[in-house]
């Protein structure tokens, strides 16, 4: 297809989001649109002023003749206040006290709206490690984690309490839940995580962390290694915390279920932009 | 921000494809950019005729006071059967033959890719519907019905096999499996569902179309109404389906556990697209 400037800067940009984390060559892109190299370098440069100003991502350009230019997805950190702010005034609704002190989270979990946001977080808080997998266990976790898998552009396998015939051989680990000390089983698909993968472990919420140990524990199985941790709500409401290093968006400090009050701050995610990671 | 036009496309087509199926005034855009209506006026032509001309999207202008612009994902033809081969390629390999007669999909079901366009499908397939809730049951529909829900820009409500304390009161109904004929458990949180909503179930696998069935059923307790079904496989295998009118991505025609050879079909999308849907 042949374009006219103003229009190739359309497709490049919606091309260059749909394929986030890629190495993409000019000579792609020169192919596609019929024009010149330079041409397109002039294009992607007036992207990259854009995407940077804006604060919505990077664009690398490598050099030579593998090279080409690749989008990194990111949210600035004026930008990642916005969504944390948001989320404490959506978490800190009193109807989200359950029996129990449980906090219901569905409906935010189930909100492409700000989950896609938050998923642009972690991948930008995430972008320069290298990552292979984003691994949760289902349930709440799945969404969260199909966000930030597609903005690092990575799979994302699941793991899950029990084992099914659609799953072939699978190992299975036993790990005690933080908070009720009680032992649960928790089970991969063989097949669906490669030795020596890096791995991104994501849930919806942490309390305690034992679910997000296991999960440590199985990439051990599976001789793969741990490149990070995020979660959306930590709960503060603990004793001994069983994972130290992690991302938290949102931290829930105190849950009356009698008032039924809700009290939300910010996670750590800042505090780790601040610290320039 | 002031923009020069070139930067302008580039945000522009940025904003419009983070926010699908949302109503944006020009209003919004002319005090965004500092810009007059008329120059934003022509940027969205551009785009328009760029994301039209490549069968991405269709810009829809709605006029006067309360008007503005709207960006609706779509897939053309040619696109959907691209990505049908590719998963007709990708579901044939012999190695997915499971005992039994399974299916390993997990690695697809994971993949972003993978399940981004097939999201798109089905979001350019139902586009022209009301809908205001993507459904699926728990676990591997989740990926491809919040891949959906993000194109449509509306929630996902995830149903689930039992009832869990972080969901507060919960709706249970009774199913029968189609293809195992035992009676099972499906369940969703009270307040996950309006009455009088409109909703689009999804999910990875349909074979006599029980699990689905049930959730019809259970949209009738919530006093929903049900906007459409979608499924990525349909399986050929089976006496008598409980669901008629659905579309389907991709059919397995034939499993052979002992020669370990898959045969899959294009599913009824296409033709679906061809009789005007």
């Amino acid at each position: 297809m042949k374009l006219k400037r103003s229009s190739r800067l359309v497709d490049l940009t919606r091309y260059l989001l749909q394929h986030p984390h890629e190495l993409i060559s000019l000579s792609f892109f020169s192919e596609r649109y019929g024009s010149a190299k330079s041409s397109i370098s002039e294009d992607l440069l007036i992207i990259k002023e854009n995407f940077e100003g804006q604060g919505v991502g990077w664009l690398v350009t490598v050099p030579g003749a593998a090279g080409g230019v690749r989008y990194i997805p990111r949210v600035s950190e004026q930008e990642a206040s916005e969504v944390i702010e948001e989320l404490k005034h959506l978490l800190s609704s009193s109807e989200r006290v359950l029996p129990g002190g449980y906090l219901y989270m569905t409906d935010i979990i189930g909100n492409p709206k700000v989950i896609n946001k938050v998923g642009r977080m972690f991948a930008s808080m995430f972008a320069d490690r290298t990552i292979d997998v984003v691994m949760t266990v289902a349930t709440k976790g799945i969404p969260l984690a199909y966000a930030v898998a597609s903005y690092l552009n990575v799979p994302v396998v699941i793991v899950r309490s029990n084992s099914r015939v659609t799953e072939g051989s699978t190992m299975s680990i036993n790990y005690v839940s933080g908070s009720t000390k009680r032992i649960q089983t928790m089970a991969l698909a063989k097949r669906s995580l490669a030795s020596g993968s890096n791995v991104l472990i994501l849930d919806d919420f942490m309390k305690a962390g034992g679910t997000i140990k296991g999960m440590t524990d199985l990439l051990q199985e599976f001789e793969a290694n741990l490149a990070g941790i995020g979660v959306l709500v930590e709960s503060e409401d603990v004793q001994e915390r069983l994972v130290d290093d992690y991302i938290s968006v949102t931290r829930l400090t105190a849950v009356d279920t009698k008032d039924k009050k809700i009290q939300v701050e910010a996670g750590n995610y800042l505090d780790r932009i601040s610290n320039g990671e």
